[in-house]
């Protein structure tokens, strides 16, 4: 683990909740923390100066939008991912197992490859472990995810056992083919809901060496409070020494419950989606913009943000939405990426101080207090 | 004209164009100066800071889009555009007279008002010469234009002249009507392509006390050198020591030659909407980012071009139109606002030195060196 390390500098007294750093060629990572998700190059609607501006440490990128469009020997010959969309910072891709489960038309999974159809030109693509690894060294990111063999849940246990034996062999192909000492290789654990198989699923892939450890899988439809019993149940099982990784999560309140687990790092496309749907996040919960109730507020969306959307009133935000100019969205997935960054700071500083347990009751009161009647926007 | 005056600092030898600073209460505008137009109080796809940041220093909000939405009354209880928007620098808002005439479904014109079916929700809305400046005073704006009517052309000379007739008695009304010392009010000159017309419209708004002067009803369908021979034979009836605003132009070559006529300031659409359609300006003429040919090239859109757009790829930018991504439209809209400012600088720059003439040819040879067969792109 040349160019990369983690360095685990407090541990909180009274739950897994962990304050680390996790350096890389293109810089630290201050963990917990959160990725914003730049599908396609881009984190939606925002500049990349924007995106450095939320506090955002590192960013993700997808393998399979990547490779389809514009292709990764495109973004290679474009100078990479970093130099393609200007981010200085470190950059972590996924492997595409989790697109080739949610977006391909057909998707068929051999022992060899996953197949799929492109959503885009309906073009027949074979993703092996080995050709995701490739794809991850020509956009050049700093830390490259295993291909994982993804399946909806709940399934029958041999389905998940399955899914689960081959995600353990395909982590081993991919490991054994890369190439890189720039780039940093991620295991994902999968086994659905079953706390055994999680367990199995973890040791198999901590006894290979990897630089990091991801819990997938979850955030497929589950209920929360599974998805935190499953978490638990992997985190135990994981190195201390290592960063860990829930992908796909989540809603603020997920990401305390899961710190408190004993995760780093997460990453969510959902400040940036609901920003463009006019919801933004808040200390005292979601809040609709579009909403009437909002015409001549001239509050800002949250007292107290620093991000530019909340140098403007909710009236005027709410105009942006109503009258479809593209501010509404850029201004809240502004504000929502500001949100989850503000939130991942105070959280680190709540850990070095050992009040992280209290911190998380506040912030969840803070979050239930716009469901009393009549407090609801 | 007690919070607004016009320094006419240079004329250059050779030409019409003048430098001048014209000085508003909230910051001087230097001339020749572009406004960005932010039609419903936002410039399409660019944060207020963005705006600043291209060089604008005043931009120009809709009249009639703010009023029926959100409602001047609400813009005015959000503390008026400028606190709004969060735009620091001077405002112009039209007068409504060109939306009525090119918006508006049913558009009927009596002495009284005009009066047109709204775009938006089909109700009937009358706009009569002092509800246009009730509305400007509302929103607050630094320069309102009195309400004028616009025709289509090519009209009979009978409509041509009781359209400007027309505009001169509503001209004479707003200026009757208008309550504010903090808001200057500029005329507008209607005339068709008639050059005796013009000068008889310029001639009677001339007797009044208007703080500036605007050449209406062009870029509405004539041939450019229409628009340059009446622009030069309305300006040559304009006061010296009064702005001059040719209202809706142009192309990047309209500027130069209307500057070349003594025009002052200008607006359009143009560079946030041809940006968003993926074209941008340059010195080189327009290139279209989502052409193929530009899929690998890591050239800038334009080279030495100090906005945030240039530090990224033409490759990029064409992967972001190509992939739909919202940050396209951003990027191109910010380039091309960055440019017209730029040249607008560059123009004054020119006109001090003596060299406008030089300059204009230079800037025109560039452009169409595009046209070069095999240079298009």
């Amino acid at each position: 683990m040349s160019q990369f390390h983690f360095d685990l500098q407090h541990r909180d007294a009274a739950t897994g909740a962990r304050r680390g750093v996790f350096v890389t060629p293109h810089g630290p990572v201050q963990t917990p923390g959160f990725m914003p998700v730049g599908t396609q190059g881009t984190v939606k609607g925002v500049t990349i100066d924007q995106v450095a501006a939320t506090g955002a440490h590192m960013i993700l990128g997808n393998t399979y939008h990547l490779a389809l469009r514009p292709g990764h020997e495109t973004v290679r010959r474009l100078g990479g991912l970093h130099a393609m969309c200007g981010w200085e910072g470190p950059i972590l891709t996924d492997s595409g197992g989790f697109q080739v489960f949610s977006l391909g038309e057909i998707n068929k999974v051999t022992e060899h490859a996953a197949t799929f159809r492109s959503h885009i030109d309906g073009r027949i693509v074979e993703l092996t472990p080995e050709h995701s690894i490739e794809i991850q060294e020509a956009l050049g990111s700093d830390v490259a995810m295993v291909l994982d063999h993804v399946i909806a849940l709940p399934a029958d246990p041999g389905a998940v056992t399955d899914a689960m034996e081959r995600s353990i062999r395909w982590a081993k192909r991919c490991l054994e083919y890369a190439n890189s000492d720039r780039q940093a290789k991620f295991a994902i654990v999968q086994g659905g809901l079953d706390e055994t198989l999680r367990a199995q699923c973890a040791r198999e892939l901590t006894s290979m060496d990897f630089d990091g450890y991801a819990v997938g899988g979850l955030s497929v439809g589950e209920e929360p409070s599974e998805m935190y019993r499953v978490t638990a149940a992997t985190t135990e099982h994981l190195p201390a020494d290592h960063p860990r990784y829930l992908m796909g999560v989540g809603r603020p309140i997920d990401l305390l419950e899961n710190v408190a687990r004993g995760i780093d790092l997460f990453d969510c496309v959902m400040p940036t989606r609901n920003g463009r749907n006019s919801i933004a996040f808040t200390d005292a919960g979601p809040v609709k913009l579009r909403n009437a109730v909002h015409r001549e507020d001239r509050r800002p969306v949250e007292q107290g943000c620093p991000c530019i959307a909340c140098r403007h009133s909710r009236g005027y935000i709410r105009h942006l939405f109503n009258a479809g100019e593209m501010l509404g969205p850029i201004l809240l997935s502004i504000h929502n990426l500001t949100y989850y960054q503000r939130l991942m700071a105070e959280t680190r500083s709540a850990i070095e101080a050992d009040r992280f347990e209290e911190f998380r009751r506040e912030k969840i009161a803070g979050w239930d207090s716009a469901k009393t009647p009549g407090k609801a926007t």
